[in-house]
């Protein structure tokens, strides 16, 4: 297992900036009076293909040799990993396949075809998936990129907290959501280099807490079809981000999906941002742990935006 | 009539440059595509109190005398401007009433209660507002802050394109939603000085086609009663904004409801931003005019945020 350094993040950093945004970092006065700390809110939502995991991909495929590149890439996704792979392709000009149940949102396939991406469907179950997609990289030699348990794909997110220190000075700690943990390794990555002091927060659905869970318990804990509003944190730890959230991490805490529709709701009314229910999840465990953030310069990874519009979650 | 200059736009941009933010443009790759322009957004939905409103209340209200201020400002206004005045007088620390009817949202109540402002109800009718307002300004001397008539405020308007013609070269042109003319007044108010050679195009919905009218007929006409899902932009031309809009403004286009609701979900899934109906009547009259707009650098203004989450025009 090779374990991506500061070097790989600051590798990463150079080769996506053509193919990325610098996101905004947006501020409001209201929620920081609600929590009682500064608020930093990082907003991946903005990011191409609206997410932060444009970074991963982005480092996974303009890394790849001439070779390797021409055989394309492939994974298997239905959330915004697979989105951002097609999209980061789509700007190489090479192919990427992903694989997703049949069951999986018509808005989500055409997004991963909207890039140019092929999407290959297979059984909603695991066995499909994985006899599905052996047979994709059979045929194609495309190369496999993991949605998070990858070197590439962590040094890839790894460059969003490099460039939220660099927009905000003297914060005290990040809080990321968590799911397999591609987000909050890459920030460790980054902060535990760079920041050292800081703290570093997971936020996690209290329905679907298996990192919660791991993290207490030492070892990685997987849940079995967690069901939660906050879809993209629904997948569990792999050793890559064990790693990571093992070593790096303070704390982990959860919110119920009340809480997380309520803090979504607040975001949109006052930050004015589209974002998914995954996102809200650090400012919904920042308003219920009021004693830990109090006071604190706190940066709040917002990390997509990829949401129906026409099925809001409070409608 | 005074008419603002540059130099008040300059000394509006140094008095409010600590109480506005600086907006980020946003671009969109795939609204470039439907275009065939380059679009870049300038979101002032992000801006403080969520609308370019509060560029104008504030030149406004920092620009009074310690004598003025300690009597406060007045306006009647049921939309972004009540709350943005109530916004900057609340950062002055000076009072702030304004007339509202009592049938207008009790959201837009709470917003300029929300900053500290006094809500003064009046009848749903000209007259009662009137009369109203003139009892308000009769007890406390407040000093009146026209919605966009007012030279002040349309100064501090004007910092929005002086900004956004430093965030994005060369542009060609910049569209704006016109309703009683204060964004695309300071907007001319800039460009010709700044860049005379951009053109400067107003949006307007169909169903409130005044300002329209007024530029083909060369006199202002006023509508009564216009309705149009685009609840900011119903009010009429007044003879501060008509100067500019008479000769600086290239075209006025509209578009129907249906495209304003369409441009607007386009905007909500493709920027990843939340805006209200009016910030949409721009990219709804780019797309309809392709042959003006194709190959062209374009900024287009986003003039607010406050929207009722919880009632979309397409729920």
């Amino acid at each position: 297992m090779y374990i991506p350094t500061l070097n790989d993040m600051l590798a990463a950093r150079e080769r996506i900036s053509p193919f990325v945004h610098r996101t905004p970092v947006l501020t409001s006065r209201i929620l920081n009076e609600l929590s009682g700390a500064e608020l930093f809110f990082k907003c991946e939502n903005l990011q191409k293909a609206g997410a932060f995991k444009a970074r991963g991909a982005s480092n996974a495929v303009f890394g790849l040799s001439e070779e390797q590149a021409r055989r394309g890439v492939a994974t298997h996704s239905s959330g915004n990993h697979g989105t951002c792979l097609s999209y980061a392709a789509g700007r190489r000009g090479i192919p990427c396949t992903v694989v997703m149940p049949r069951t999986a949102p018509q808005a989500k396939k055409d997004a991963v075809k909207g890039y140019g991406g092929t999407v290959v469907e297979c059984e909603p179950s695991t066995t499909s998936r994985e006899a599905v997609f052996a047979e994709v990289v059979a045929k194609t030699g495309a190369e496999f990129v993991h949605p998070y348990n990858d070197h590439r794909v962590i040094a890839g997110q790894a460059t969003c907290s490099a460039e939220l220190i660099e927009q905000v000075e003297n914060l005290d700690a990040v809080v990321a959501p968590i799911g397999g943990g591609g987000m909050v390794s890459g920030t460790c990555l980054t902060l535990s280099s760079l920041a050292p002091h800081l703290k570093i927060y997971a936020a996690e659905p209290e329905q679907a807490d298996d990192a919660y869970r791991s993290f207490k318990a030492g070892h990685i804990i997987s849940d079995d079809a967690p069901d939660t509003v906050a879809d993209g944190l629904k997948v569990p730890l792999k050793d890559l981000t064990w790693h990571f959230v093992r070593n790096f991490v303070t704390d982990i805490h959860t919110a119920s999906e009340h809480e997380i529709v309520d803090a979504m709701k607040l975001i949109w009314k006052r930050l004015k941002i589209v974002m998914e229910p995954s996102s809200a999840v650090p400012l919904a465990t920042i308003l219920k742990n009021r004693e830990i953030f109090a006071g604190k310069r706190v940066g709040v990874i917002i990390t997509g935006g990829n949401v129906d519009v026409d099925k809001l979650p409070w409608n």
